[in-house]
């Protein structure tokens, strides 16, 4: 959207919705029903947002050990005391580390890859933080690599690159288990995610 | 959203997730995901959205006029000289004026409501921008008032009520027409459009 389609709009405002255009999956409608909604907003409630948004660039780091985003150095995951050492779960994205914590089913360490290899794409281990990962499993500390990579084609390739590197080492490799979503039916599941939940079946 | 929710997140981006989440149509997980976006943002970017929300709060104001929002008084339209004077047309929202703004068909005055009448929501018409509407017709410059409310209950209660007032007057009260949307079809229309749309018949 360019400030031709906003011939009656002021400048400040079409300059709102435009930047507010740029997010992902906010598109020239949205934009605009948010930039009406903020100039509404009580002062002080605007004021706040502005501020979040430069507060958080001005704070986020990565952890210097998981990679994750954080405003301390380690992260408040890396620094507790009662996390599991022996084990790391490798996840793409921060988003990532935030769905499993609300498990509450996994105690251990993150290492947060910030993207996965694509070659499609000209992304190779060498852009993404797959690098700071293997020095972290040197010192022998860590027993298990959790590969939590999203199950796409990437992910898969991510996963695959990590679990050669590690072959050898005593490094115990495991990744998510694929199966049926809970609550999900077969009726409607595609045939790779039942094959393998056929694959993976359990004892009961 | 709280921040309970986010354990794992450094404060300063839970805060970032807790205000875009209080924005319309962002849901939680909008706003993890528009909060990464923004911690990724060259830092140039991310202030530029802060700045231009911001800029609209401080710049931003009712038109004295039209009481459309503009950041000079009076605003734009208004103050266009091109604009046909004898014309106003009574909107809802200032979106609607854009949305009008955009068909190029219309060369007249605007008058924007910010609401309705809505006694089930307790706005009757001294809370929207009616009051400021009939001291702009006593002149006599004024001919026409083209009601372009939303052809909702509310809406059309609204336009009724500007109707009646204006009755007796010597300025002509007309609304949009009603009928078909182009490219639409008569099948997928309801009744109450496509009643409309006989009654509103017009001769080829």
């Amino acid at each position: 959207m360019t400030l031709e389609h906003l011939p009656s709009a002021a400048p400040s405002l079409a300059r709102l919705i435009q930047e507010l255009n740029k997010l992902p999956g906010i598109g020239p409608k949205s934009a605009q029903r948010l930039a009406y909604y903020i100039i509404r907003l009580p002062d002080g409630e605007a004021q706040d947002l502005a501020d979040a948004i430069n507060a958080v660039k001005q704070s986020i780091i990565f952890c210097r050990e998981c990679q994750n985003l954080t405003d301390a150095n380690p992260c408040s995951v890396c620094a507790n005391a009662q996390r599991n050492r022996e084990q790391i779960c490798v996840v793409e994205d921060p988003l990532d580390v935030l769905a499993l914590e609300r498990t509450h089913c996994y105690r251990g360490l993150y290492h947060v890859l910030h993207g996965v290899i694509s070659p499609l794409n000209g992304i190779g281990p060498d852009q993404i933080k797959l690098k700071e990962l293997f020095p972290r499993l040197s010192d022998g500390a860590v027993k298990e690599v959790v590969i939590a990579t999203n199950p796409t084609l990437e992910g898969e390739a991510t996963a695959m690159y990590i679990s050669r590197h590690l072959a050898g080492s005593n490094v115990k490799v495991t990744h998510l288990a694929r199966g049926l979503p809970v609550g999900g039916s077969l009726e409607y599941s595609d045939e790779l995610t039942l094959s393998r939940a056929f694959q993976g079946r359990q004892e009961v």
